[in-house]
């Protein structure tokens, strides 16, 4: 008998690469629903040697043992994180779990670098003024990226690409990392601190993840070292910005513009319609209608090259899983 | 007795350059006036030896008779169309002008490019969406910039700087110009004909000069040979593009985002206010609202870059005049 995975909550932008995968292993039954997996929907994978999901919602252990009973207990995530499953009963169950731990940095990175060049260039206030029929260019004038010193904090995956695409405009790259790629080095695009990187750029952008040590590294008195008019730009992670510490420099005019895909109060506010409702955050409302702050919620990664590489690795894996074999990208589980 | 150069119509943003070439050129008077040059306000150059203008409005044999009165015959533009001067008038009286044909190829090319990227991106959409509160994702999908053929029609000082930007972000970039850049060919670059770059273009970009034989080159004909789902970016001259044509293939779907920063019809209505009144142009207006369509008002040049070189190469070619040498960049009169 065929070989059989089932994919959970499959949203109609994934279905063209489900569809892809589908084509290119057609010795494998593949189905499919855009139900979230919980305990009640686990029995429409029956059947199926493994499952494909990707939700907000936890992964509990009713859920698990729920898939376990129809004889589950191969699970592929198309994205990176496993905050949300319950280890200790994965455990118990004896699942194999796999993620997608890189599907594209160029999706963050490039979203990083449009919006920088759109702080630079004041576009929410030109397109203000062209929606309702000003059409003057004058006092709106743009800043070159190429005349800017960009500082790049942390060089993985996400900041190399940063990099490059910022050359690519002309502009003078640095960088900082305690960890630093020896390519790069030889390059000479180090400094030797995060002081020197505040003292030198023109733009901060922060490619690093949240950690306890850098709990707020942007702060009043981080900011105080920084040039005038600074750009910032955090498509991180919310938590290593002191959102207060910002809105006083941007007041004061210390901080030109900023960039904003990730928020320390995200969870439960991003990825929902407030349209016609109370908005949660008020701080939040408000950044989002400054003329120089642009606010996207957590949506840097999501492109079309992005999605596919979740879908078709997170199938990949998951096939591997149900032959035996060793995946590519295992989660320690437990 | 110090040379003096007098300047007209200079705009706050051009203010500080005013300055830093003054500065810089502590034996020459300078002076200023925000007023543009007519054959009432010719007399506040009373006293200079040359003056430095940059306007819309007609240089008429009035003003320009009103200036030699002034014993001033020495003028130096501050940007590079000279359509507007009476050139009869211009040669009659002895009239010495120049003018400053290149400012920042970069400033229209970052535009172009920033445009580019944001019409993948869907920013439009996702930004009207965030403003009034909805934060979903879905279904706003991003297309990476590094999977396009951008397509680059004319690889002068603007098209070459807008083809290194589109490769930092790691995008094929291919062109086609009739007068083909040794480097550039050496490199690859170069289709045969303009039907070749639409039939594998993903990205089509403008950078070439309106001419008779290019009127209204992107015209039904050839947006039949172009990719379906194709981006049109015209950041060059608005009569290049059959404006209805586009429209078409914009409703069909053909065309997935245009970006323009140059209109058929644009005079008169460009860099002017309609806020509150009636605007005067019903079809720029739609195109305006679309959601995968960026207007602006031909101000890709617009930058500090931009505009400090156009003030600093004007005084600079004004004190060649004036000091009876050959100036960098002389335009001909009559
Ligand atoms: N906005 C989004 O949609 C989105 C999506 C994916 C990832 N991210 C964020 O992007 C971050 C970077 O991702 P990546 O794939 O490049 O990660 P990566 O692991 O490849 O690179 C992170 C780099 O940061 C460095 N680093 C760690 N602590 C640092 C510090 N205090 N100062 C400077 N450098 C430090 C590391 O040495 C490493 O080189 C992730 O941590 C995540 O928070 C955001
Ligand atoms: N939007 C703005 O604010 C703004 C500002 C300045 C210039 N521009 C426009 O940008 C255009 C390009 O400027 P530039 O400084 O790069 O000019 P340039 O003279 O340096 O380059 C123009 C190139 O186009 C090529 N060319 C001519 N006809 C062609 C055709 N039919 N097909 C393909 N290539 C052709 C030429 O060989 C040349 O290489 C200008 O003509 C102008 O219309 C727009």
């Amino acid at each position: 008998m065929a070989q059989k995975i089932f994919a959970f909550s499959i949203r109609k932008d994934e279905e063209p690469y489900v569809k892809e995968w589908a084509n290119e292993h057609p010795d494998i039954d593949v189905d499919y629903t855009d139900k979230l997996l919980t305990p009640e929907t686990a029995a429409l994978a029956k059947g199926a040697d493994g499952v494909v999901v990707y939700q907000q919602l936890d992964y509990t252990p009713d859920t698990l043992q729920a898939l376990a009973n129809e004889g589950i207990t191969k699970m592929s995530l198309r994205n990176v994180g496993v905050d949300n499953i319950d280890m200790d009963k994965a455990k118990e169950l004896g699942f194999e779990i796999t993620n997608v731990p890189v599907y594209s940095p160029n999706a963050i990175a490039e979203h990083a670098a449009i919006q920088t060049a759109r702080i630079l260039r004041q576009t929410k206030v030109m397109d203000e003024k062209i929606a309702k029929g000003d059409l003057r260019w004058a006092p709106t004038i743009g800043h070159e990226v190429r005349d800017q010193v960009i500082g790049v904090v942390g060089t993985g995956h996400i900041g190399r690409v940063y990099m490059q695409i910022m050359e690519g405009y002309g502009a003078k790259v640095i960088a900082y990392d305690p960890f630093e790629n020896p390519e790069l080095k030889a390059k000479g695009y180090y400094v030797d601190n995060l002081d020197d990187l505040y003292r030198q750029a023109t733009v901060i952008s922060l490619h690093v993840p949240a950690t306890k040590e850098n709990y707020h590294m942007i702060n009043a008195d981080s900011i105080a070292k920084m040039r005038d008019g600074v750009t910032l730009v955090n498509c991180s992670r919310g938590a290593l910005v002191d959102t207060d510490a910002v809105i006083k420099a941007l007041d004061s005019g210390k901080i030109f513009g900023f960039v904003m895909d990730t928020y320390e109060n995200e969870v439960g506010i991003f990825n929902a319609n407030w349209e016609g409702k109370d908005f949660p955050d008020a701080r939040l409302n408000d950044l989002i209608h400054r003329p120089n702050v642009l606010v996207t919620p957590h949506t840097a990664f999501y492109t079309t090259h992005a999605v596919r590489n979740m879908v078709i690795k997170a199938f990949d894996n998951n096939i591997e899983l149900v032959k035996g074999e060793k995946a590519d990208t295992p989660v320690k589980v437990g």
